[in-house]
């Protein structure tokens, strides 16, 4: 199955969800992408409905925004 | 160990929030409270920390906003 992708910026409201995310679901069982270190992943997260950090993208391609670090803009400058 | 509780009050963004975190972490690993139907949970739910549903309360005490569907003053209309 295809596992969630956990899109974060490393912003501290980020880690703290990566944290209760990877505790709740297990850290074998999501893909964390950090955008700020892998900024050729922003037009993929955009394209899958991302419109700020931390956000899941589900298998089936909901987007679950959690709690709120920063807005995509925020992600490209 | 102590599950984490899954807050909602039935709006359509509650209920795709819902199934998407029943996917990802197992009906059995979360407990489900429809403020809704169960108002003597709404200041149970704000004394977690919870603004908005739906809202995820950790184990560990930490709330997950996941995206927006109505404030707490909304849900207690």
């Amino acid at each position: 199955m295809k596992k969630p992708v956990f899109y974060h910026a490393g912003c501290s409201v980020c880690v703290s969800a990566e944290h209760d995310i990877i505790n709740l679901i297990g850290a074998e069982n999501v893909e964390i992408v950090h955008l700020g270190n892998d900024r050729s992943q922003i037009a993929i997260a955009e394209n899958a409905g991302v419109k700020s950090v931390p956000a899941l993208v589900t298998p089936n391609g909901n987007v679950l925004h959690i709690n709120f670090g920063a807005s995509m803009e925020d992600v490209k400058k």
